[in-house]
């Protein structure tokens, strides 16, 4: 089963597996459900879009975090490349994206962030700051490798649409090759810090983590929801 | 008035002047007014309590930040007296008072942290690991400082009872000669450093620090209200 | 005058102006005027370039900081540009250099760090982290402007060779068109972090840190002499 | 023997055999010898001292660190003790014996920082900002606890002598039962710390911060000799 598969024998799926609940309440939350049968009010859409763009905002601060994080020349590519990906591929993706749902980046730009927006990004990275590298890895990775996990659901899901679904492009985006990759090289690059840093005393703490910052992805679908 | 007095002519009066309204809707805010008139319902009250121990807790690690970000001894010495008067003063306080209403410190180190206490907190470390030490202490001002101004508010109020007010422990706290102190310490030492690091020119983004704090605070308040 | 023009009327120049001794210090240091004149012993040029690998990595790390540090989508672009500078080409460049000069990066990576390595990055690093982004990016400047004005000296000065110079190539990397970009970028950014986050009252501290900053990459000079 | 039971059975022990050599050459270094013996210069005692005042108010800063990245209210009181003692013991007691040596606290603060201070204290800040707070209390440790290994040894070394040693104050501070107490406390706190973040695989990043810690005093007390 597709579910099953996704990252099986990674940290991540250790990680999952700890939070089965929450993370079954974000990866199935109402939101993606309708987003992926095409069913999702308008309205809830637009209002995470242009959370979404404040949020990556904070998400690259994450990766530059990321880069000062790393202890080697590799730690630091791995997260160099995940701020690249997000400021010239996922912001303008994200831009054209917005755009075509009349929504400008000035006018996202201008947006007071939400609550939620606030709660998730400045855990992230607050938690990569009083933490180390493998602490702030953690912290993204229901956002990175979630999304992966989403996306690839979706393109296997026989109740997903993505034929006249309006939400098709998101879609793709998630579930196609070039972003399965990027999540492919984050869970990756999250066994590598648990090799160099982690062990089993270090799993407590960051299943806490890990679940915290599944539960505020979750929020953040319901923000978007309740915009509806 | 005691209200114009408090604070005049000051940083900290500048940067209220120039969130007006936010401020208003935080000092004057149903929470604080029920208290101060004892008629919060104590669902209410306990709910803060509970959470308050948990923000207090991150409270005492932006402190520790402060006395990181120092650039001189009296700096240092300025945030480690802060430090010391949440470790050894108000959780102690806090305990005991939280253990009058039926809530001991294993509980509440037990609680799930409130999505607004959790937004409040990351957002002031957050801030004051991004920016300086001037930006982290004005990230600190709407509670350390709002606090006093509240207190001295409630002791000078007409409509404010402390007799038979079952919230009259907290009134005193806070109104009282020991916390005005802190509060005019903090407000001097905010002084001090924009002598030293502000300017014209951070303002604008002074005042948006200033600004998000406050609503954050208007939020914790209104998390205690909504669980009655 | 070449020397008057480069970056005049910018923060930097303030800044330099203020140092002018420690400044020529680190500008006409033996090791650059020996450097600019061909006759540089081979033994201080690889000591430099050595530790100049390890220090590149930690550079790339203040980058990523300054990417957290950002409060605009384009600080974060500026720094990310300075970051991929970094890590594509300087590092590339360097490996490719010091192959030539019988280093491999293998044996580069396994160095010994020396003192002065240590002590000139972890204090941009830790100033920066003190500090806010304008603390970094000036804590930065002696490096990444100063090298900009000791490339564009050497290209415009009548005693230094090229011809027939074996250190051409360096000369060339930071006197041509691509690195005097950077350097401008930079100062441009200093300028504008200085307008939205400076002012004269800053500008003792600011001294500080230049002038410390410019004493370390004199001290990092004179550790490559110091191996010949 | 004295040397083999100090902290035997720790993590602190572990880090110390395994940089053996590293660690003899600093806790038998000729500085720590002659005031042993009292035969140290005094010219060497003085830089030393005038230094050493500018590192414990970079250590200071360090504490308040470590009070910012605790994760309980139990980590966050044994960093508070330690900033305590720093402020209120340790910088007090050093401005007074300054004093019976002729060295004035205006006069150590405006002292030019050692290239060997700012290496050590912006190394140890600077990895316990990257890493995490095992990580900050691992580069602390060879200072914290290696002053009270000096300290247990003196007072028990038939070689050293107390009375008539000019230096026989320094001696008791550090052998007295106060510090001792003081270092005891720290490898607790760092046995702690590795019991819920470390395990075998962050031995070896955790040797490497411990070394170079080690080696940076080393750097320290010859600073202290080539002044004489």
């Amino acid at each position: 089963m597709a579910r099953a598969d996704f990252a099986a024998g990674s940290l991540f799926a250790d990680l999952r597996a700890a939070c089965r609940d929450d993370w079954r309440g974000y990866v199935e939350h109402d939101f993606v459900r309708k987003l992926g049968a095409g069913t999702l009010p308008e309205a809830a859409f637009r209002r995470y879009l242009g959370q979404d763009y404040l949020f990556l905002i904070h998400f690259a601060r994450a990766y530059g975090l990321a880069v000062y994080k790393s202890e080697t020349l590799d730690d630091m590519r791995e997260a160099a490349a995940g701020l690249a990906n997000i400021l010239d591929v996922e912001v303008g993706l994200h831009v054209k994206y917005c755009s075509e749902w009349g929504l400008s980046e000035a006018e996202m730009a201008r947006l007071p962030e939400a609550r939620e927006t606030m709660a998730y990004t400045r855990y992230v990275l607050e938690r990569g700051l009083a933490g180390d590298l493998l602490d702030l890895w953690v912290a993204l990775a229901p956002c990175v490798i979630g999304y992966g996990e989403i996306g690839h659901r979706m393109m296997r899901d026989p109740t997903a649409r993505r034929d006249g679904n309006r939400y098709g492009a998101w879609i793709e985006a998630y579930g196609g090759a070039d972003y399965q990759r990027v999540a492919a090289a984050a869970g990756a690059q999250l066994d590598r810090l648990f090799a160099r840093r982690g062990g089993p005393a270090r799993m407590a703490l960051l299943i806490d983590t890990f679940r915290e910052a599944t539960r505020l992805e979750t929020n953040f679908w319901q923000m978007g929801l309740d915009a509806a």
